[in-house]
């Protein structure tokens, strides 16, 4: 047996134990005739003490170990006299009689410790050894904690996880899907899932009623920043459900994973319309942490000779409290932050009413003060507040509006890191249209279901149905979406068919699919969470990259494994197909 | 809400409720002036009552309702007079007062019922409709069950559950990896992991002691029964651990997933080497319900003038106990089985231990009754036991008799479904030669270590070099393989080398891995358990694709969606490939 106890499990109350310890030198000291060496392991930091006086050649074989040096130690449990308040194990120490090097180690590219001297890149083609970090190693904890209170949940509740295929048909509407050639059966290919959606349908016309798996997906996506060519989904459907049910059973999934995780008592969801959000918030996805929610001022503020205002589609604004004493240089910085070409606002207007009553304005030329004071009612301002208004077409207003009304929050501290808000967004539209192919797409998917009432305006008036869909937003961030799902052939050919596709096309893509419906399909619905970034949340961070455990980079590489790469010719013979 | 309680819930504690139904329509009968119908859902069945006299426009739509229809019903509890004491809800009957067909459906291409009439192929294609069956719900509850135990108990253990890559970096070496295109670097290739053997020794080297993941994997094999070329592990590691620490841990696992998801307590697994398997039993992975050991006879029997005896490497049999009285007709019929172009023998030499006293042998001519009673004697065979004995080379005579074996297992009963045995097969040689390539291989994969003493003989004598490796065998079945892995450079590159690759090749395909163990590896071990195989011999079945919601076939097809499939030009050019 290579130890009997871990290097984060020792107390006073351990006091006079032989113990037997493995782990990696996290960093030795020499005192004159002692040598102190931290022992780390997954469980904590235990400090060995070798003596000159008790064995001069332990104590100098301690002395010759490098960083991250594997070693194994047998010593008696001592109290410290020196204690470290802030270590699980601060009381104690290791008097060692026996040491054993069990790997040494090359000095590492970088340091191992929480403010480490490795830049990203070298972190990254050293994964394994950025993954000793404690915020790294803690992130990849905190992962499997989610994961199991997840199915825990979800298994109390009823909920079956199966496993769906990795290896399944490529749609030409899949245009992202990363494809798999048959080496069996040459010229044709598997695609990987970009969500198991058909198969849990049809999981769901088997009967199984309460589905869920934790599971990859897969998109061969242009890279953002923050994406993953592979990412991974909690994904769950139900029958015989309406919105109300999915909407309950979940909510009810994540306040019990963020109380067991991360001890947070979260409060009721709100339900808001996406109408809603995009007026007071010009975001399908607002923090509502804070306030701050849009005043649409237009028809007060048009008419009155001030161009930028008269020609917009839309003039609003948003108060912020307290911040009336802002100077040139901070409002300057605000200006400059909304005419970044990502926010792309032609300027910013600013009304401050002063704590003394007065009113300053960039627009005052235009407005008396009276005028601008009754803005401010408009606003519910108080004496000291500031007013940040932008004008111009609705869309790029609206979003524009939303990254300013962060910005201030962020400012003003109103982001709290360890305040978590649920929201409910509702009532999307089912279809939107893209100008540029000059046709309608699915918001979610085309397997989501058109409100009941709208089905009959699928055909004449697209952009007016509403569909049976739902995010599920934390803290601005959209962890969860999901829809009630078309159960019936005929409204699914006719979203097909507002989609663009032809009769045959719909067939050869989704035919097994449409094929089910015909053979009893229950009503159901249900959602997928992002697991990447639901940890990412909880973990109090932004990176969804930090909470896996070998992530690609920007690129879609692997930079540890130097990932993807050329294969042999006869690889490529083997499997019937040739690079360009 | 669409129900209240389903067809499972319902007995006569509930007698008088009003309830509210979903489920599909298993049968329907017309008595006169009563419609029965049987509602099923995945909780079970529940009768519903029409009644001509209370509702005849109710009763009409009953029996309209189609065989898989998806109703709602309300109605309420009540005793039934003609109870079916099988049934969990035999109890009670539910009188509907409302009616709702949620969803008419077709005839179904077979009968969802525990005896189909549908055949294979019909039944792969429409797999959403024999999911409905009772065996194949069961079978993927059970696998729900199996992984949540198999979870809980590791979890417990202080193991963390961590996500390895999908796509991943193709070697030379995985002449059976599936590969997948990169669409944004052209000509460029992803792989699928066989396993995520390499990922999780870099988890060893980053610390996290005990890793565990339920991880598809994927091998682009030439297709036999039962194998899928996606398929599931539940895949294991732990750091400064010996053989019998990982032994140790997942003997327990086992036997905790056997008594909670079964209810069978398995007894300690024995640990048997590789040598005394493959004597004994003729194979490595030995079904050891039965006794029917081997016993080799070749010195006793050669040298009498029987020449097939003479010329053979080996002389070897079983005693069949109490099969003395076996018939002209069943020994023909064994040796038909022995013949048999699978099993390749030429021939089968049996001896009778009569129970008056007397022999009876096909080899009567070369043996006098003295010297066949003394090769009953070294069986230890008893008067009325039926020996059994082929001859030839060694392997494949070793390989006949284990089939013969198996086969006399069967015929006898003494392969009882409802036992268990586990066993550990350890000491295996670590690498094997092929004539055919003319070269070394690693038996079970080239991390795996050498026995430390015989680490000197990689250079000189790699037959000899045994390994720290082990597999768990029930009832016959390698359900997990595993082994204590190389940590060290040094040893790793000898084993390359042994297998025949240069210092370029082994730096060109694990320079990674190589360049971890410099870091600080620790020793480490593990295996990887077959989770479609667990469920099979768990669920008492032979198919592991009775176990998978939605299998390919044997040429690795899935007929259900008709995949893999040809994509379209468009796709070919933009992931930069075209096919030959």
């Amino acid at each position: 047996m290579y130890r009997n106890t871990t290097c984060g499990a020792l107390t006073l109350s351990d006091e006079g134990k032989a113990v037997k310890l493995c782990g990696w030198v996290q960093r030795s000291r020499d005192l004159g005739g002692m040598t102190f060496v931290d022992l780390r392991d997954r469980y904590g930091l235990t400090q060995l003490v070798f003596n000159m006086d008790t064995d001069a050649a332990l104590c100098q074989a301690a002395r010759e170990l490098g960083r991250e040096y594997v070693i194994q130690v047998s010593g008696k449990v001592a109290e410290r006299s020196n204690k470290n308040p802030n270590l699980p194990t601060g009381d104690i120490e290791i008097l060692v009689s026996e040491l054993n090097i069990l790997n040494p180690s090359l000095t590492p590219p970088f340091t191992i410790e929480d403010d480490t001297d490795g830049g990203e890149e070298i972190r990254m083609q050293y994964r394994y050894l950025d993954l000793r970090r404690n915020m790294l190693k803690n992130n990849i904890t905190l992962r499997h904690r989610i994961t199991k209170a997840v199915r825990d949940y979800l298994d109390g509740q009823g909920f079956i996880e199966i496993e769906t295929p990795v290896l399944i048909k490529s749609t030409p509407e899949g245009a992202r899907d990363f494809v798999v050639p048959s080496r069996v059966h040459h010229g044709e290919f598997y695609a990987l899932p970009q969500s198991p959606q058909t198969f849990k349908q049809l999981l769901m016309v088997s009967g199984f009623d309460k589905y869920f798996q934790i599971v990859k997906c897969f998109r061969d996506e242009d890279l953002r920043a923050d994406r993953q060519p592979e990412f991974t989904q909690i994904d769950c459907e139900m029958s015989f459900v309406e919105e109300a049910d999915v909407l309950e059973t979940f909510e009810g999934m994540t306040k019990d994973v963020f109380q067991k995780i991360a001890g947070v008592s979260l409060q009721d969801f709100p339900r808001m319309s996406y109408e809603e959000a995009m007026a007071n918030y010009g975001s399908d996805k607002p923090d509502i942490r804070f306030g701050m929610t849009f005043v649409n001022i237009t028809d007060q503020v048009q008419g009155k000779g001030f161009n930028v205002f008269d020609q917009a589609a839309i003039v609003a604004g948003i108060c912020a409290e307290g911040c009336a004493e802002y100077s040139r240089k901070q409002i300057d910085a605000l200006t400059d932050f909304v005419k970044r070409p990502q926010i792309g606002a032609k300027g910013l207007v600013y009304i401050k009413l002063n704590p003394d009553g007065s009113v300053k304005s960039s627009i005052d030329k235009f407005y008396t003060a009276d005028e601008l004071k009754a803005i401010g009612d408009a606003f519910q301002a108080k004496p000291g507040d500031l007013l940040l208004i932008l004008a111009g077409d609705k869309e790029q207003t609206l979003n524009a509006l939303s990254e300013l009304r962060l910005e201030m929050g962020n400012r003003l501290g109103l982001r709290k890191p360890d305040e978590f808000k649920g929201l409910w967004v509702v009532d999307f539209p089912l279809f939107a249209y893209s100008e540029e192919e000059g046709r309608w797409h699915s918001r979610h998917h085309p397997f989501t279901s058109p409100k009941k009432s709208d089905e009959a305006l699928i055909d004449t008036d697209p952009g007016a149905v509403m569909a049976n869909a739902y995010d599920l937003v934390i803290n601005g961030n959209e962890i969860a979406g999901g829809s009630i799902r078309i159960h019936d052939r005929q409204v699914q050919e006719k979203v097909f068919s507002c989609l663009g596709m032809s009769e045959q096309e719909a067939e050869d893509q989704f035919g097994f699919l449409m094929g089910a419906f015909e053979y009893g399909a229950p009503p159901h619905g249900g959602l997928a969470f992002g697991l990447d970034r639901l940890c990412a949340i909880i973990g109090g961070t932004e990176s969804i990259r930090d909470f896996i455990a070998f992530p690609k980079n920007n690129a879609a590489r692997d930079t540890m494994l130097d990932s993807p790469s050329v294969i042999s010719p006869e690889q490529l013979k083997e499997l019937g197909i040739k690079t360009e």
